[in-house]
């Protein structure tokens, strides 16, 4: 018996169906029924979730139970299950179950294949052949047949991978509306699983591209003759909506109308498609003409992580695409274990990739407890790399130039500027050393040429969730922040352990709800960032892309070009939240604005500059926290199950949530124009939570 | 060739031996050396450091290399070991090794016996069967003798052997004056070996004392007829010099007297052995009748930790007495790796005691990494025996009486006095339980007689260094502070890796040398304080017992108090300090003079009684942090080989030093009373580091 989730009805379904498909259906007499489970769900309510609906045909198709006992037991676990999310919720998965069984549909087989389509090949032919060798055979659900033999011998493996896997999880996809657009970029910024794409060219380009190809007039001046287009790659697209709640725009004559919308997928595939190859056909833009100081400039780097398994919506992987974007050529990973280890390294493909010329991040995933340490490995290594090449290139500098020799042992490497100087130098002394080797044999040039990309300045950075660390690996992340060394770490935070379904962490706030703390927590959020501001030495963020997607921005390019230890504490939303993650930047914005997650940046070089390291970047709370927190279910809960304590000022923590600690300390050094903050004072401050 | 260290010269020293070495030495024709290497120290200005002068000796003896090579060697050898230390300590030794050879003395050794003395027993005949025959053999260096059926089961050692092992490593001791003395308690506070200790008792008692048992009349009012003694265990006594810094009073007729003063050991070693025998005879004074929330108050309350193998001077031991003199007999104490761990357990024999009821603290050692969660398994354990203990007393409420199972479940238990009725009530339980069972089989009577001691509250404690807190365990201790549970945490800071040889923690302060830090730290101290007291729940204090005895009492008291976690960074002077620690209480009033180490207090408690949680100790800084950190070696060595640095303003942080941003926090928090603190304001402040 076969169970098929499809658009296509009981009349249509048999022809869709490629010929083996067929084949085999008819050969092993298999009885085939087919289910429109995603329109079910739609109109029931439960958006894209379609678990109740496919148990509910499970149970009537398969005998387990009598139907009639299934379908109450089915309502019963429902009850149980969604009880602490409201009765909203159970209602519409009743509904679902419903619903689901007047849908179920009997496919009548005939006694030939009819079709003529054959399978889709895992991966196009023009794939590299480690893709179409190894990659291929573990998508397919063959790795097992797979010789040891085809392993990659140093236990390196190939990225730029996911793009071969399109997973084409979603019904609808957005649709770029170039009049419409003014190419702010935040669309891209957002998008968790890099799909959409922008670019600038000439506009003879045009010539070859397909009709259905939109562009528009570049919105910027000094560009004449350029064209700008904005691609989505429709087949990696989750559906998630967050480009929509992002786009500023509307048109004049439709409030619902942006400059991105969602559309039904079906009918623009096959044109996106050839969209898609002719986008790809366009160069890159150079970074050197691209002011990616802007959340506008830098839609047009490449994304050198892309199409991940994230969840849609998943508030962590645009500041993991962002971080790519800006040093993916030059960056080493460290990924702490957690939901980026899996998104960032899921078997068989990977998504973080590399550009045309090759050039990538490096990751790696060690265990959960010393991913610091593991990070810190790779800078001290790095920096020992660039050593030895640095001396190589003195000892060789009769040969290669004093004039190149001196630059590239002593030249800045702070900024993107500098990096793409010593980029060309690098160039030019692999051509001289490649020249030098080759009339003469010359160990020290030959030794030199092996390692000359190390004299580029490496970007490491330290990647990880709350639960690696708050809790699993804050000693380590204690001890390398103390260590000096010029580390970048990302902590993306959930509050929550997400991956391993949502246990309290250090970082779960007080009063939600989470594994471990059902009865809303009683401890308040670890101050993280005020405990790493207090060594300071180090510097740190606070950011929310939601909410401040340029302050986002600042602060990775900051952290980046700091030369010491830098935390970024990076807000993000995620279904552990319990609420649509279509409102994931609302809630980011919520959340910023009701001074739960300040926006701040500390930062010790100002001080080394005679000026105040601390900028706070967030106003002062304009709505109570309530107005934020009972959006979310995690908080709702406690409301709903112990309203009292929900409401109770807490015994022992005069101010309600970490953040706000911060914005104190703020208060507090800028005490002469202190208008604005006075209203943090812990003496006044009531707190929100109630 | 035998070497002896003795203060007896090469005439008398043959005589002083017992028996039975002499018969050795015959035998075995041994040539016999004498050499007073302590008068030789104590001549050329080292102290009690014998080390190089005994180095010397045996060079010259064993002619390992010929005599003038090795001289040349050693005093090589101790040019490049102390050069660190300064030219004077480089002299010093240099003048030790000339000394040594001019004293060092060979012994004519006769042909028969002269001796009548027999070897000292290693322990009394009165003494426990345990330590007769497992803990003396291994005194004598006879443990690998010991069957293995002569060791616990289970793990466990009795604990009061220390007092077995009279070390006598000291020629001078304190000798009380008992007309000077005002009877303030501190010499016994501050006494790192607990060989001082105080009673008062009615004058009718001192009838069988012997004619040299020294007293006073007690210097209170409303105790007619009582007499107060100090008594000194002088064979435990390492002539730390401690008590002497720590006395008030100086003598009307000469300002070098003081109420306790050094003097040979040697002269009053016999009545001294009578005295402690005699004052060993009065009992301790009830606790009840003693107002111990005073340094006065507390030194009559029995040290439970006594006679320790930690260094002559420790600044840590004088906390952990004062522990198991305040919550002994209900203690429980995880100890982390470190100092503690060593001079807490050392075989054979331990310092942790028990009283006359054999009541006392219950130790242990896991590991460096893992001790506060090792704590917080106690606490877990020792909450679950008392909730079963609870149960059974309940289910017996009729026959125990509903009242004495009322009070026993319900009563309080967080001050003293409360614990002491408790206890009453136990006494009464356990009584009445006896009865119980006696005449009928009652498996509940019998179950709970067992476990009846849990119904008094346990305090625990997780104690250790910093590089236990600071470093290895931090990861665990943030967590536990997290908990939200009732542990009780006592860093001994001594800001530096003591115990395996003076390596950097992250305790170690900006500037200092240490090992891996040699040139002087570059980062600031780590402010565990500060991201204790940001977690909101959390009791933290900031103690320095020679600074202010008073507040360490209270901190202490309080922290036990406390129903939740609670942190005391205990100001710990440290041999790795490089200088003498008989000015180790004057060192540690100077760090809070210069304002590096702010006395504070941070309880939560407060909060909900509507007051400010913080409370701020000590005075405003009234001299230069230079007053202070230029007295010890580790500040020293950077001004000596770097004085550009040690007198430069750091890059990168405004405050020299982590503990004044807890003065700093207080600012903020008492702004509009801010006189006193205004000075502490990070604008004004210029770094004192110079």
């Amino acid at each position: 018996m076969f169970l098929l989730n499809s658009p296509f009805g009981p009349d249509e379904v048999w022809d869709q169906l490629p010929a083996p498909v067929q084949q085999t259906i008819i050969e092993r007499n298999i009885e085939l029924h087919v289910i429109d489970a995603s329109s079910v769900a739609r109109e029931v309510g439960m958006g894209k979730r379609i678990n109740t609906i496919m148990q509910a045909c499970f149970f009537a198709l398969s005998g387990v139970l009598p139907r009639d006992e299934a379908i109450a037991q089915i309502k019963k676990a429902i009850e149980k299950t969604y009880q602490s999310k409201g009765q909203d919720v159970v209602e519409k998965n009743f509904a679902a179950v419903d619903a689901a069984l007047g849908h179920l549909h009997r496919v009548h087989v005939p006694e030939k294949v009819t079709s003529d389509r054959t399978l889709e090949a895992a991966v196009p032919e023009d794939a590299p052949e480690f893709v179409r060798e190894v990659t291929a055979q573990m998508m397919r659900g063959h790795g097992d047949d797979l010789p040891v033999s085809k392993m990659p011998i140093d236990g390196t493996y190939p990225s730029a991978t996911a793009r071969f896997e399109k997973s084409n999880v979603s019904d609808i996809v957005p649709k770029w509306e170039p009049d419409l657009c003014i190419q702010c970029g935040n669309c891209s910024f957002v998008c968790p699983h890099s799909v959409i794409r922008a670019k600038f060219y000439h506009e003879s380009s045009l010539e070859a591209a397909p009709e259905s190809f939109p562009s528009a007039e570049i919105s910027a001046r000094g560009f004449p003759e350029t064209r700008y287009s904005l691609q989505v790659y429709v087949e990696d697209c989750t559906g998630c909506n967050l480009c929509v709640s992002a786009c500023p725009v509307t048109a004049p004559d439709d409030p619902e109308k942006r400059a991105i919308n969602m559309t039904e997928k079906r009918p623009i595939l096959e044109q996106e498609r050839r969209n898609i190859e002719f986008f790809e056909s366009l160069s890159w833009n150079d970074r050197a003409t691209v002011d990616f100081s802007s959340v506008r400039g830098a839609q047009f780097l490449q994304p050198l992580f892309e199409f991940s398994g994230a969840c849609a919506g998943c508030g962590e992987t645009p500041y993991v695409r962002l971080l790519s974007q800006l040093f993916g050529p030059r960056l080493l990973v460290a990924n702490a274990t957690g939901c980026s280890s899996i998104y960032g390294g899921n078997l068989p493909t990977t998504p973080w990739s590399k550009n045309d010329e090759g050039s990538g991040p490096a990751w790696s995933n060690s265990l959960f407890e010393d991913n610091a340490e593991f990070g810190l490995g790779m800078r001290i290594a790095a920096d020992h790399h660039m050593t030895i090449a640095k001396e190589l290139v003195t000892a060789l500098r009769e040969e290669i130039g004093y004039e190149l020799a001196d630059h590239l042992v002593h030249a800045g490497q702070r900024v993107g500027s500098e990096i793409r100087r010593q980029r060309r130098r690098v160039r030019l002394l692999r051509t001289r050393l490649e020249k030098l080797t080759e009339r003469h044999e010359n160990p020290k040039a030959t030794a030199l040429l092996s390692i000359v990309d190390h004299l580029v300045r490496r970007s490491i950075w330290l990647v990880g969730g709350d639960g690696w660390a708050y809790d699993i690996g804050s000693g380590g992340l204690d001890h390398v922040l103390a260590s000096g060394r010029n580390v970048n770490i990302l902590v993306m935070d959930t509050e929550v352990y997400s991956n391993t379904g949502g246990q309290m962490s250090k970082a779960t706030p007080l009063g939600a709800s989470a594994k471990f703390a059902s009865a809303g927590k009683r401890i308040g959020k670890k101050d993280l960032a005020l405990q790493a501001i207090s060594s300071g030495n180090v510097y740190v963020a606070q950011v929310a892309m939601g909410a401040n997607p340029q302050q986002t921005l600042l602060a990775m390019r900051e952290a980046e070009e700091y030369n010491g230890p830098s935390l970024i504490l990076a807000y993000s939303h995620c279904i552990a939240h319990g609420y649509d993650l279509k409102d994931g930047l609302r809630q980011q914005k919520l959340a910023v604005a009701s001074g739960y997650w300040p926006l701040v940046r500390y930062n010790p070089a100002l001080r080394s500059a005679g000026q105040k390291p601390f900028v706070l970047d967030s106003p002062r709370p304009t709505i109570p926290l309530r107005d934020y927190a009972y959006n979310e279910n995690r908080y709702r809960v406690l409301r709903k199950e112990n309203p009292e304590d929900a409401d109770a000022k807490p015994q022992w923590v005069s101010l309600p949530v970490g953040g706000l600690k911060i914005a104190q300390l703020q208060r507090s050094s800028t005490r002469r124009s202190s208008k604005g903050f006075i209203e943090l004072n812990s003496d006044k401050l009531e707190p929100k939570f109630h």
